[in-house]
């Protein structure tokens, strides 16, 4: 049940780290900060960064990180979010204050999540996602490179307008999704699109702007064409609820999964 | 007019700090650094990195920053760079040398300004700005994520041709601006664009390559159809000199804003 | 002979550094680490970070870093890869493990690398530059920002079919590689296209999806019409073997450069 605190990791007093967490050198734990049993924080890192930054306003509220959480080094995450169990991070992210996470929101390498962001539950961002100001991402949904979440639609302007985002999305690289578009459950987003308009469930949609080009649900296998790739979800379970168990039976147990599992 | 330096924060003895001066635990001040009264520098920074890098090519040019900077944790400066006052960047940002800045500047999360870059005043800059060497941006512009001044026409090449980009100029969103263009006063980039030639003044264009669509004046606020959003001053002033004027009469007043101003 | 370690910098005891070797402040050298002759380490660097990461899974591949090598501050190395002599990365660059580079790749700031990669010599990767898993450049290979080469022809999924890329080919900005492509030796991809299929050697290719356009040798210099722009090595030496040589006569000498110098 020992604790693995680095020497040189500058801890607050007040902070509250569960049984078998582990941080990393150099490191920096803020008051008001709770880390679940088991956590793993990298070296360089900056935990409940506080709100208004050169000049805080005041007590934290509180920045808390459920069980067995991994940080890579490098990360910088601000007071005042919530994570459930089994977050995990890239190297170098930064995530702003007042993000409410579910369960295992994993965030790539570089990942920059601007605040105000719900996630349900196992979202997957790859490295390299810019998550704009009031994003909303249910279950399941996977954001591939370079890929930004805007949410002023003529910018700059006083607007804030998130994007939602519905269970078993997925979004390809370098797509621009615009204020205030959403994307329905199971769509597709083909890479290097332009989203400025809603998308309907299950369709796959690409270009610039991005048009549906055919339901996602007749796009094959590329190297067993006899299989189909979407839903991605019936074919592909690694590190989702459902591996090793057929997806189906498991969604049949969980007909509820979505934005209603933020707590 | 106490300074708040971390005992872990290491400052060459002849930086010079200003009063009531803030620097982050394990943040690193070169030699030749001065930081303007009421600056606050984050955790992990590291100013004046010494020019040539693995090799310093000699004493310190000085990295000079001016009154009220906002330097968040992870960015690295280099030496032989000065920004006037009130200077803010995010998380992970890194700077090179040549660089010159007007007052309040703003650097995103993870911007890149990759030297030689000139800066009017209160240019803002989102996070995942990439800014070529040489590149040379007026007063009051605005560039948005994964925007690219890129420098060299025919990549590699021993040419630099950087972006020049007039006051109050948007750039929308994963823009690409090819080498040597210019963006006229008040013109607006569409998000995910391909800039490779000129675009007048107060133009709206977008496009791959980017054509001119029509006078930016004509777009609509989209949730007060009453309004223009364009010329966006107009509109929006929160952390700008006309905050809580009217713009017409500030401008008024200041007839000369853009490139003069550059020190 | 004498090296320079930071008295802040966290170097394993089983670490084997060269001669000449500096470390910078709050820099993590891991056990497995083999430093070459004269390598250069800025601050906030960790290097040779465990497989497994959270939960390492045994005794270190061992990290090899050739002679001479600049790794600049903020850079996060994993165990299990190795660099040939000069191998120099901006700031803050990620390089997962199983990556083998030949001579002097050069890696821009905030670089991703995210594994299982093989590099020639003489690669360039310019900043925020996205490598996936199960790539391989060839020598003389340039990829310029914002560039991500993919491996996932419809994700989320468990294949990975890497990108390849010839010697002497270019890759313009904003740029992304669909899974599985080549491009052949010489050939020059215009900036913010979307490669789905191969381009043969030579050719110059751009749009969404890219087309062949030409030649890439129609390509004249913008500044010297009398010139071509393509092949680059024509023209450009700046760093590479043929520095002041004229670069057929070095060729000539050199004929098999490319995947086989990958030791």
């Amino acid at each position: 049940m020992a604790q693995d605190i680095h020497p040189t990791a500058l801890v607050a007093p007040d902070a509250q780290l569960g049984a078998r967490v582990t941080i990393g050198p150099y490191s920096v734990v803020h008051p008001g900060v709770v880390l679940g049993e088991g956590t793993f924080v990298g070296a360089h890192c900056e935990l409940g960064l506080p709100l208004g930054g050169a000049r805080p306003t005041g007590a934290p509220e509180g920045l808390l990180i459920g069980a067995g959480a991994v940080i890579r080094s490098g990360s910088a995450l601000y007071d005042g979010s919530r994570f459930g169990p089994r977050f995990e991070c890239g190297h170098k992210v930064t995530i702003r204050e007042h993000t409410v996470a579910g369960e295992n929101l994993r965030v790539g390498t570089l990942g920059d999540i601007q605040g105000d962001c719900q996630f349900g539950d196992f979202v997957r961002l790859h490295g390299n996602v810019q998550v704009g100001k009031g994003s909303r991402l249910a279950s399941f949904v996977w954001i591939f490179p370079f890929v930004v979440l805007t949410n002023d639609p003529h910018p700059p302007s006083s607007h804030c307008l998130g994007v939602s985002i519905d269970t078993f999305a997925v979004v390809g690289a370098h797509s621009i999704l615009l204020p205030g578009i959403t994307l329905g459950a199971e769509s597709v987003i083909a890479a290097g699109s332009v989203v400025s308009s809603c998308i309907a469930s299950g369709q796959l949609a690409g270009g610039r702007p991005a048009k549906v080009l055919c339901p996602a649900r007749i796009v094959r296998d590329k190297l067993n064409p006899a299989r189909k790739a979407y839903p991605w979800q019936a074919v592909f379970s690694r590190g989702l609820p459902w591996e090793g168990q057929d997806y189906a039976a498991w969604r049949a147990r969980h007909p509820d999964t979505g934005f209603p599992s933020i707590g």
